[in-house]
């Protein structure tokens, strides 16, 4: 075996060490986990770090822990670089390699390590961009297991689109009358709160998607007779899309069972009707 | 090509560019766009100048926009008036124009513009009547890509008025059961906020539909125990006009969809199994 | 004809007047109508009195139009028992209106008058016993056309008792547990508000519910993620009676509606699927 | 008649009173009945003891029955596992015994007990495991009239496990995206309130499960725009596991209803619809 060969061997390697497939070794399943481990934690990092008493308490063990991570990161970006070629679609030495380097998944993993290389440089303060390392999170639907299920979901999502667009639309119609309806009842007794149509607009979200937090309340008759109607009217139209999407999934399940097949009880052959329906 | 012919060409152009139908060309969906683009800026307009702050400060601007949409759909009026003769049903030069003009369609259109001209000759204040304007969005639906799937929805509110009547007098029932309840458990503890039954419906809408404002609260025990059963029996009342919804949605899907053929794979006839079904 | 036909058509009328049915004549609608406003403005007058403002100000007229329904309900009473001979079951002039009389119809017509006459009579204060005049509301699901609706609402909640039981005991458990864990991360931060277990049942049931009034928030770290995992479970939960009941509706429509008749294509004659399964 | 004999027979009476069966006793029903009463009343006991008012004024009857409790299940216990050798897999004298103590419906019922034989010994302050005795509750469970209907929604978690793990995810998502938009919209607004992502992580959860305590509330245009959307966004993604429930119960439903047996009106065959499917 010559060094040529062991050179393409090693980067076979390295490739399917980095794509977990549906029939992963042992190796793969550790280096997988430990990258979404590391990706939990940077998510963990940064969103612990915005607080003022924890980053100047722990301030060091967070910048070391970045440092890490970066290094980890940087070297699984390099290697997939590096591996890349492998697939037959990149297997250009230059120009697969920067077809590889544009595609979503790899600018996606350059962008959450390069705010750190700039930010070393001291050109920019760039460490909120380090939230854009939630976005590697995405690769957890790179999990065989998982896709099924998030299938089905996206499925319903993409087939019921345009029913959920008209009930975005029905709800933000009710939003719009319900806030211009309340600015007449209220805007008199409660100048400052009720004073425009922009601020009843924030009031009618949040008592129709039935939040209520109580900074902006009718207090005259009208408006409370009102808020009963809207109220009871936002009942029925908030439960259009759980409506919706419970016809979604229920017809996704019945793409996937229904195969119909009976038999003829004379002369015994099957009649598929899945075949012989129009649907 | 003599003069008439030109009328009636400019004519019935004119109709089509402001009536978009299923097969439009290029300027009937950019007049189209446009017209509900500036219906979007007059809605965000009116709910913008009713903010002192911006009215104040923007005053002068809101006004030329005001006048320029009233141009613009002055013109459209008139345009849509003179036009209507192209339509069968509106031929004649004059009772069918008249006949136009007292539509649902074109009323909608004039009150739209009306309060500005009656304005300007300061006789009332009427601009909150521009909020009318907001009426002009149904047009909106005219677009043939939404109607099937608003057809459904309109179907399914239809389909199900009396049982979403039923769950409405049911939840109004225990509205008031809940105000009469919590009226005999809290209003000797708390004279001003639970002192009448009207201020106590105020408490179980706000309460039964989750809102929960926290203006008012109950502080007794019995109040607080009435108050987690109710909450618990709303849950199952407020998920009565989901459940009517998700049925209605899956039977409207079943009707379009079932087209049950069989062909029998031995004599070769077809059975509907629809039209030996009794539905 | 003599007095006795005459005494009896008179009091087939009146019977057939007080007891709408389905193919009801105008004066019988007329009757029931003015019946059923009576009971809702009464309803309306006993909710309105209870605010001290009105009460005072407009007492009397309160008074005069308690007097005023009291009359009527007891003219209809004593016509409903007279009249009541005429049915089969009642017939008897004497057992038969007392059998009429203790039917729970006629008791709780009986209940809604009482209280006026013993209060009149100075025993006792019992004028929130008019309240029970709302259960008076009840007739509303007389009239037929209502009836068929109602009647799916009801089977759907009885054919789902079980199921319902179940979810609100799991409901139960997991705001105990739910209050049990948030006294134990809160006690010590919010002694008064979170010092013991029943206190923090109220929280549980006002979070769970997604109510949240604000009169209880926890404050303390553990607190937060506590109620952070809760809030989802309970999300869950809370879907439960919704997927039951929506479960329920379509069992109820697909009773209804499925009759399936099967043409064997060969021989002509039909199959009822119904007929041949096993339900 | 010997002792061995008698001895076994009361073992054998024990056992069966203890272990309630389909075709249960009067007695049965009492003795399951009166454990399940004691159960609900220590569980009640253990919530109110926490009430510092309730347990200064009543300290003394909360700790008497306490001990009568304590003394009851204390029997019990012996006795089960006394009379458990009368089931053929623990028959063994004392391996079977032993292997009863171990199991989990044993251990649940030492640890409800334990706690007060320990802090009678002054050793630890156990009080607080008192409330393990809520785990004694699950019995409920064992009365066969409920198993099939609890059944359905254990089915129903666990058919649709996955999809609502990955409604889950995203739910989680969208908390994730929210707090870090808000985070960037109020922490200058309300440095104390939205000063970190933890904290408007807190912020996000009570939103988004519509509860809105009120405690953290948008205060800058950017913000409440941002919750409006947020708001409408959560209400599909809330509507996620409903929708996933749903759908499931009505698989349960099919699954236990369909047997689809057609006979053929002229040979009397009958044909299984579900043996000729494939599912």
């Amino acid at each position: 075996m010559n060094t040529c060969t062991m050179y393409h061997r090693v980067k076979k390697h390295t490739h399917v060490l980095l794509h977990p497939s549906k029939d992963e070794s042992r190796w793969d399943k550790v280096i997988n986990g430990f990258i979404i481990l590391l990706i939990l934690l940077n998510l963990l990092a940064v969103v612990l770090e915005t607080e003022p008493a924890l980053a100047e308490k722990y301030g060091i063990y967070f910048h070391r822990f970045d440092v890490f991570s970066v290094v980890i990161f940087s070297i699984e970006y390099i290697l997939r670089v590096w591996s890349c070629t492998y697939e037959t679609k990149y297997n250009h030495w230059f120009w697969g390699r920067l077809k590889y380097m544009v595609s979503w998944g790899a600018l996606i993993d350059l962008v959450a390590i390069l705010p750190f290389y700039i930010g070393m440089a001291k050109l920019f303060d760039l460490r909120e961009l380090r939230l854009l390392r939630l976005l590697r999170l995405l690769r957890i639907f790179r999990l065989t297991s998982y896709m099924k299920s998030a299938q089905v979901i996206v499925n319903v999502f993409k087939n019921k689109f345009q029913e959920l667009l008209i009930s975005l639309v029905l709800t933000t119609g009710l939003i719009i009358i319900a806030s211009c309806l309340i600015y007449f009842a209220e805007h008199n007794a409660q100048p400052e709160k009720f004073g425009s149509i922009p601020r009843t607009l924030w009031w009618s979200v949040v008592t129709l998607a039935t939040i209520g937090y109580g900074d902006l309340v009718p207090i005259t008759v009208a408006g409370k007779i009102l808020t009963g109607i809207i109220a009871l009217a936002g009942v029925a139209f908030f439960a259009l899309p759980a409506g919706i999407i419970t016809a979604g999934f229920l017809e996704e399940i019945r793409k996937v069972k229904k195969h119909h097949i009976i038999k003829c009880p004379q002369c015994g052959n099957t009649i598929d009707l899945d075949l012989h329906h129009e649907h």
